[in-house]
């Protein structure tokens, strides 16, 4: 019940926006009733920071491609992709834009961000290992340097998100880290 | 007039939030009746995008120290606090999250952006031209790449802006820059 509740939630969003969205309209969808759903989740806030959370924690898979270069550039790609579908599009949106007046969808697009930073690390730490960057080279700034322009992109300028943008990131990342600017001081 | 009803917008901002932002509010606090603010501006939101536009248009200036570590250190800093000072949170926050919703709002973000950039790419055109940095070097991508990780921290993963913040990402920057990462394939 809990994966049809999360998805029918997603799809909800895409379909209709974060403001559109009620609980009874996800129950329709999901074909369970209303109180079932209001039984496990108090409002449509924790319904969709719930749901959020599920997606963004499988939906970027961690690389592991034998060198930094393929890693840096396997993650981006993945990073463009989840955040140019459609259900990325809304859950970015919901996240970081419509809903981001409200403290829960804020610290659950902050939440994520760190999961998913977290779990990329190792990507970093083998690159260390395998002699191919600098000893004491920190995995949160670099991944927070690769995915920094896509954000920029998508909440700032506006610009297309694309290959070559997840591509550019990973050369500029990649051409920093092995300059050792990810070292700290 | 014009001068006074951009301050007197901007400091509603700060004061009361996107939402509660008013023509009459604005009106009162600058001294003058709201059919004269209705005169010049059609509604609140032409009014704050004219205010932010203003604003964000002198609020970082374009430095030249005649280094190139010099200047995106000092381009950093400047963006740090013009966004870190209680007018740059509400301006942040009307353009990027509350008011998102509205496509003149999300455009002018989009716009301001554009805009601040062209007008420090010289810092990098100088650069170039002095030889520290390598021909072909894309000003656009420097300063976006110098920019993304303020932007990264400020709307999504909500950790601290300072000082440190934007000398890091001056330092990433410039070795990506010395290493040719910006100069396209």
């Amino acid at each position: 019940m809990r994966e049809a509740v999360h998805a029918a939630t997603l799809a909800e969003l895409v379909d209709k926006g974060y403001a559109a969205l009620t609980v009874e309209g996800v129950a329709q969808r999901a074909g369970v009733h209303k109180t079932t759903v209001y039984r496990r989740w108090k409002d449509r806030e924790s319904l969709l920071v719930d749901a959020l959370a599920e997606h963004l924690a499988v939906d970027v898979p961690v690389p592991d491609t034998g060198t930094i270069e393929g890693d840096l550039r396997a993650l981006a790609r993945s990073l463009v992709q989840s955040y140019t579908s459609p259900t990325g599009r809304a859950v970015l949106a919901a996240m970081f834009t419509g809903a981001a007046g409200l403290p829960e969808i804020a610290a659950a697009g902050g939440h994520v961000f760190r999961d998913r930073l977290t779990r990329a690390e190792p990507v970093v730490r083998r690159a260390v290992e395998r002699g191919e960057l600098p000893a004491g080279t920190d995995p949160g700034e670099v991944l927070k340097t690769l995915a920094a322009p896509v954000y920029l992109r998508l909440l700032v300028t506006g610009d297309p998100v694309d290959e070559t943008t997840a591509d550019q990131a990973a050369r500029v990342t990649l051409a920093a880290a092995l300059a050792g600017a990810f070292v700290p001081r």
